[in-house]
């Protein structure tokens, strides 16, 4: 079941810049992260009791994130939504022809166990499942 | 003060498919409402406790949102953060130059008062300030 929204996740070129405009709201940083299997550096700013917004700065050209901004700009790359089973979410998924590109949950940031549904199937938008790590 | 996201405001052309592949994922259609102002008809998804998605068709070919979709397609248009102080946070946004669109507060879906940031000072990111009519 979905409980909530996991995280915005948000491609940008320089993380420091970033956190500075977004420390500006009034945000403060709870870490930040190296995702090596997905080459991104990530900064999270928790936003009320629910949803960090993270910014997801590429480490590599062939970085996911620098094939996105080098496409689009920066910007919003994705959501995602907390669910308590991403196993059964997946398949769930993959029952409502909702394309997932994941068959079977992978790692992701803050040790989170993910999936992604592709923009195609979900009006343009990028949507990650994830199972958080307490959750 | 930044308290929550207050929604997650998609660009679609069509609200009844769009509704249709969400509630694939277990959401559920809270309302529908139409804002002249932004010549658009909004769905509103609670998930979780805190945030909405809210799916945005065009009412309109001069709508904002159907400018949006004819220049990047469908997808993620804002994310709206909510504030117990919209004045306030406007004008916090100005001092910070933060490219505040609204100078003062509009009123928005849900009998909301908003403003947004231009994309240039956030990072490719379109974000609303919103302070909801409860908050």
């Amino acid at each position: 079941m979905i409980q909530k929204v996991s995280h915005i996740g948000i491609a940008v070129k320089n993380l420091q810049d970033a956190i500075a405009v977004y420390q500006k709201l009034g945000l403060e940083v709870e870490g930040i992260e190296t995702v090596e299997s997905q080459k991104v550096r990530v900064a999270f700013l928790p936003v009320g009791k629910e949803v960090r917004i993270e910014l997801l700065e590429p480490t590599s050209e062939d970085s996911p994130i620098a094939k996105f901004i080098e496409k689009k700009g920066q910007g919003i790359h994705h959501i995602a939504l907390a669910t308590d089973n991403i196993e059964n979410e997946l398949k769930l998924a993959e029952e409502q022809e909702l394309s997932p590109l994941d068959k079977v949950p992978r790692q992701g940031a803050h040790h989170a166990s993910i999936g992604f549904l592709h923009p195609r199937a979900m009006k343009g938008v990028l949507l990650e499942l994830c199972q958080e790590k307490d959750g």
